[in-house]
């Protein structure tokens, strides 16, 4: 088959290689029908991620049909179209069994985290690929919802949810800033609405991507790159910070920025792939009943964004702006990496 | 009357100073039975704590008798024995509403925050003390507890156990670390156990120091000089880390400890007073799933803490280490500011 | 002045009695713009509710303006337009301390229940009213926000979102369902939407209010009557029943549909006023996991349903069904009593 | 094998029975060491859960080592000694996924519910027992616990602790009140432990009962046939009530006891297996803001009471009452059914 090939730092390849087989009894394999490509294949091609080694196929979101099932596999059967998570969880070990798939302990390769499709072991970028523990790892695709539409809860959706939206607590009521309005930043925006806040406030760079933001349920917007941006942004609160800031960008400036937005009392989520570490000012912040959170997604709310989806209460359609064949993944590739200018946010790749 | 007067970094003086009256109808005026000294008086003396002015009585803990009542004040009356909150809160405002009384949002002076006693006005190292808001600022002292307990509540057992056990949500078989055994350390020790949890592992530079804290509930005990102490601590573990790690000191290095033993999907709630930043190493917490608190004690705990005394379920003796008469209060400044050596936890002052 | 008072069962009179006068430190007095007539007033006037004595005026909700305050009132002005809760909360009670209002111990008369006003005090439907705990039981108009709708906070909007949909603890991707498309059904239907649902389904006795429910949040209907109801409701889940069931009628028979349509580890909140016992089959209900609440309104999320009026995030405009002057306050009852016929949801009456 | 056989209403019987194989590629094979007899056998014997079908090998409890596993457990091992829990669990239902075992979808035989083993299929009072979804039905039996103690976590100690303590939400500083002190009450006043209560009051018909209950974490007891008995409960509280009542006996006179006790606010737990609908006087109750909960045990907390038991923090060697090897069964279901002669509790019975 033919597949997407990181083979080393700043190397990428559209090249055959061997189709997947079974390999465990949980296993499934899925021919995929649609993929996408993460922020995070860049940092890989990048070679910011050693963990990947060259020979790895890229790619951990995506939506296919299930061609092969494992012996010990029972609720999903061949000619299913699933939603293939970006976590992979074994949903035994004693944090799936607490719902924290993206620490799941199970051995599978050199592992130990639930992040290992286009990681740790070949992924979605691909014909085919091999899914492991296959029943607590992909999603049925229900009726009448779109396999472009249902890629988005492999990761992005799930990630802004569960780690901008859930970890920071949000709650009826709550001003609520995203900075960043990237994909993961508007995943958050989108996701805001099933909490009730009185205002979602997006903060970029780009005023074009704030603009673009209120079409994901953004209720105002901020450039951080006016001198006046914090009075900007404390203005819609009532003068002591907002509730909630979701830092969805992954650099020190914007986490710093995080820290000057949020209320006493109020929570920080970091959502964003940092590169190196950041100052905490404990020396103020020590007083300031603040609660921070950091993490991977688990994707145990994939279930209930699929269920929204299905039911028409979620609308994800304009987190698509490009689609691709997935031959042509090399073009997609150069789409999504000079985002700036094109003004990617997904790119579909369909097979 | 007498009061310890701080007059600029470096000194204190036991001096004659005039007696408060009511300033506002919601104001009470408390004679001081039993006072004491917390490691905050000792920064605020080291001129580090600059809001504070020369001129200002210290001391935020105390049980005393209401000697007069302004005339709002229906709840609380002349001859009630009261415990004094380190947390002034107006009751009305915001946060008061929402129980953070911490960040008390009246105006009472140049404040906006709920700790204002010893700090932006006169305290409670003194023979009489104004109360302010006293209806939500004063606890009544149950009959059979006796006021040198009660004093525990003013701050320290408040501070540790909402500070460190509940915002680092403490639950049911956890394994909790305490880093610090100093009398919030052991305060954080003695009510983790209304958690159900596993083990309290007491972290202390001081071998003394750790061992004394299995008096105060710690299961188990590291010193943090071993060089293998990291080891120790995650072999109390099933390997992963502690569930919940307590920063009870104030330094960098504390912090770093802090994360270094915490597990993935843990938490850490830093009770410490900090003086400067820390490095916080977003580049591998990112994907750690971990939930950072900070935070001023609110006090909304210690109606709670008073019914557990009374009922003879929290056994706080053991915090009082040295007793002194009020009018010897340089005496017991010295003792306790040679706490290392005087082995000092709460030095109980009784007029 | 001229107030609505009940002199006896079956009885009110529009008539001339003393204007209320300031009665403790804590008092305002407020000349009402806007009152409204709630299904609690119609059960008090049949005399259900014995302990509302003759002579008592009726209404627990309105907005006006402050025109006296005690001693002690501070945070409320006179000339401040504001809300009156149908709560009266001294704020410094265990049950207040906690948020729940709705059982404040403060004694006002013969009580020890927030809901005083127009039951055991003299309540709103007048051209003045005392409100006791004033800075407790007032919250001021914001800008933008038009009395009548304000009104709508002062009772329905906090009981459907508090009783129903809190109380019920609807979370995101749920199932809900509301018997009853009264006012108070809706105001739970309108505030769902605060936190995510899937679906929610009205269910009514009357197909007309089965149809107006849509205007007001619901995304499907059933009426009750059809002898299919329950296989209607359960065809809208996955056929195991809602995940959470509203009461808000009252009587034995919806108490039994709540039961009837829940899935085992549902929710069934109860916030119908009943007036006689109901079975509750618990040789079925046992191994159900169910959870079942009930309540009078405490009011505690006044404060963010305001938010989100000011905000333009809740539209309580359909709420308001008739107008009448509040002199013309006998034709607003008979209006209001007749609502099956005349269509009435909340009648508005202004000064 | 050696089997206890159901053969109808009023009739078991001590007989040869084929040993249990592997049906399915997720079962297990345990020989059986340990088990005992709970209360619903009883029940069972009687006719009164005429789901079970005359033929069946009752008991749902017990701990033994594992002889044979299908082909698709990985995570069990034979050799392994394991507890058995009262519920078998598929691990990947919608219920599953949430922790809510008890209502596992999983179809094995005409089931539905995830309580099964001696009920809807072959269960543990036998030499062998085939267990379902061994890897998420068993758990490992730690060091240092002996078979006999980790017996207790099948259903008694995860029944109290879920159904009584958890769905009771027992919080620091509660009263709480166990009504009934049999077994699963006791279990329930055990573990109130972890959650910090200012008291625990045992009720029971039987003053000896009550006397014993204080071995098992009760602070006070009342002997529900004193006329006074309220006014004893009352009076141990400060006069609203228990913040928390469970209900542990399973009649409709203990139902009334519970809501006669429990405050405006608080909580009722019914644990109790009951026969018939109860009477709930909504009438009164619906003001009362309470919140009632039922159900079956999920056992989704067995992991962290083993964790307890290991640590030694949970002492169970006292619900033992009576030990018989495995043959002599008949006897020991005697000496069990005649409890309140015999001061039954916990009957086990040793292979």
């Amino acid at each position: 088959m033919r597949a997407l090939v990181y083979t080393g730092p700043g190397a990428i390849v559209w090249q055959d290689v061997p189709a997947p087989t079974i390999q465990k009894p949980t296993d499934a394999i899925v021919k995929v029908e649609t993929t996408t490509i993460c922020g995070t294949d860049l940092h890989i091609i990048k070679g910011d991620v050693p963990t990947v080694e060259p020979g790895r196929i890229l790619g951990h979101e995506g939506v296919g049909v299930v061609t092969e099932v494992g012996a010990a596999v029972t609720e999903i059967a061949v000619g299913d179209r699933v939603i293939i998570s970006c976590i992979s969880a074994c949903g035994k070990c004693s944090y799936c069994l607490e719902g924290m798939y993206s620490h799941c302990l199970a051995d599978e390769g050199a592992s130990g985290i639930g992040w290992i499709l286009g990681h740790l072991i070949d992924g979605t970028q691909a014909e085919y690929v091999r899914v492991p523990f296959a029943e607590t790892s992909l999603h049925k695709v229900p009726e009448g919802v779109a396999p472009e539409e249902a890629a988005m809860i492999s990761d992005i959706l799930p990630t802004g949810h569960e780690i901008g939206i859930k970890y920071g607590a949000v709650k009826p009521g709550d001003v609520v800033a995203v900075i960043g309005a990237g994909p993961v930043g508007l995943a958050a925006m989108t996701t805001a609405a099933l909490y009730g806040p009185s205002r979602v406030i997006a903060i970029d760079i780009d005023a074009n991507r704030v603009e673009q933001a209120k079409r994901f349920g953004a209720s105002d917007g901020v450039v951080s790159t006016d001198s006046d941006w914090k009075e900007q942004v404390l203005a819609l609160t009532d003068g002591l910070g907002v509730d909630v800031a979701i830092e969805a960008v992954g650099v020190p400036a914007t986490w710093d920025m995080s820290l000057a937005i949020v209320r006493p009392g109020g929570h920080v989520a970091n959502v964003g792939v940092h590169g190196k570490p950041v100052s905490f000012p404990l020396e103020t912040a020590w007083i300031q009943n603040l609660t921070i959170t950091t993490g991977l997604v688990n994707t145990d709310t994939a279930r209930m964004l699929i269920k929204m989806l299905a039911q028409g209460r979620l609308d994800v359609a304009g987190f698509i702006s490009h689609r691709f064949a997935l031959e042509d993944i090399m073009n997609a590739y150069d789409t999504f990496g000079r985002a700036a200018e094109t003004k990617a946010l997904k790119v579909i790749l369909t097979a």
